[in-house]
């Protein structure tokens, strides 16, 4: 027996077991029963999208989850989960930690998952594209481009664009301020489509300075490369190191963050691609985003999202 | 001592004490002394923006946590933090919930807090106010608007958007589809101006239906009574039943959802507004959200985002 829950946020989880996004929802699952126990006021809609039964709850919760899960075991993502709820949950049952099941689960895609996210992937790469810097004065500007682009198609973000322009460029956690844009303009971006996220990094270099081109074409040649070798490796940690190798020919500094990471439900999902990853990498979508950052001056990322399937990487955006 | 932690999403309290959003950052509060710890590549933001101690942290985290907590008894946030960190945290010190703590340290609004809560309102209301439903077909083309026009000002979504039309009215939870506009459209919707929200509803009754225009307006003056009869109130369930009186004498049901809510750094927040609330409204901002629904044909919700001094309640929309 297992239970999810989804309270005022999106849980990813809950999401891809249920297959709704109902708020303040409960999930039970029970051998091949799927429980959905809502608040009164969600019931019709729960009744209309979810395929298993729907039951509600109100000042009764706690009396209905003795009934449910009364004295047995539980999985739960006591990686969601709050402290204080699985605490309440856990005097009528003793939970078991699902989290990391689900997120081994989760990083296998299937192909309905990878056609969601190369849609998202190409809808991001075609409105970083369609961003004519003419016309924006800061990185601000861009960023309002970005959203509205977004909605106007239908879409969500995936995350907080990064708009950095100039010295800004050397923060790989910059988002976007009053800036004037100048120099180097990187935009990381992504978004989602039917709730699959995409991730991806583009550097425009403004005016003509071929060293910043150069270097620039460099890093998006590193990504290749890496790339390129994918068949050769099994886990995060294979990754990591080719990467690190690829950076180092290269030229470049090593990395202040990891490679990449898994993308999914989850913007940063599993596999995790750090040195001692063992995280399986076939069949996975990964964010490959080789960068390098000089302090006080400027940096430059390249990344795409992509599909490995066990032989071949392939990008999908 | 206490510890507040700022995942991969915003987190109100967090953000209440530190005053900075930063991603996977631990503060840490002793006495007057206050730590932020990130981790290296969110270091010279944190360093810029944070008024304390910034400190980084990578694999080193937990020996770190260890040194600061060891076996002290720590506050935390056991409403938010999960269950698994909660777990980690714990092994190092003793956790103690401040999560109520924080809650009704929050719900007395100070006069800047207003004044962000006003600027939200305002804009919201005008947001909804110039939309023109002739130029829009479906639920979702105003949804568009309402999320363009948010970006446009430079501000967030409080949460997403409900347009209903028609008998999704009905639904209080609704969100927006690809229904035509007919009848009623009811637009329930709210933005952050710097992280405070507001949170309106309004419905817009189209074409001459007598009927449906009296009915509203009946509803608003449920509305402007329940903020008459305030002064006289202390508790959200006095709230809660002087709306439940209004509503009966007016001749509408029973509410399904409570009459409202506090609204802060988060759009639901305390005071809460059941009929067994012992939280005090004196200096809250609160949602007033008078409802009816008829089930399989329509529904209206007129909501205030309002401020209470203890004597007057204010309209800050």
């Amino acid at each position: 027996m297992e239970i999810y829950y989804r309270g005022e946020q999106f849980d990813p989880n809950f999401y891809y077991l249920s297959k709704v996004d109902i708020d303040h929802s409960f999930l039970i699952i029970d051998g091949k029963n799927r429980e959905l126990l809502t608040p009164k006021m969600n019931y019709e809609i729960a009744k209309n999208q979810f395929s298993g039964k729907v039951s509600t709850y109100g000042a009764d919760l706690w009396d209905i989850l003795k009934r449910r899960l009364g004295k047995r075991t539980v999985g739960a993502d006591l990686g969601a989960l709050s402290a204080n709820l699985a605490k309440k949950i856990g005097e009528k049952c003793t939970l078991k930690d699902t989290s990391k099941k689900m997120l081994e689960q989760r990083m296998k895609k299937t192909e309905a998952e990878v056609t969601k996210t190369k849609r998202a992937a190409r809808e991001a790469r075609e409105i970083i594209e369609g961003i004519d810097l003419k016309n924006h004065k800061t990185e601000k500007d861009v960023e309002k481009t970005l959203k509205k682009e977004t909605i106007e198609r239908g879409l969500e973000l995936a995350f907080e664009p990064i708009v950095a322009s100039g010295k800004n460029t050397a923060f790989p956690h910059y988002h976007a301020g009053e800036k004037k844009l100048e120099d180097i303009v990187l935009i990381d971006f992504g978004v989602k489509y039917e709730r699959y996220c995409s991730d991806l990094t583009r550097c425009i270099i403004m005016g003509d300075n071929k060293k910043l081109k150069d270097e620039y074409e460099k890093l998006q040649n590193v990504c290749d490369g890496i790339l390129d070798q994918m068949n050769h490796h099994k886990t995060g940690a294979d990754v990591a190191k080719e990467a690190e190798k690829a950076l180092m020919n290269a030229g470049f500094p090593k990395l202040i963050h990891s490679i990449g990471h898994g993308v999914g439900l989850e913007v940063h999902e599993w596999p995790r691609l750090g040195l001692k990853s063992e995280d399986k990498i076939a069949q996975t979508i990964m964010a490959i985003e080789p960068a390098f950052y000089i302090p006080g001056r400027y940096g430059m990322r390249f990344e795409q999202t992509i599909f490995f399937d066990g032989k071949r990487a392939r990008v999908l955006d």
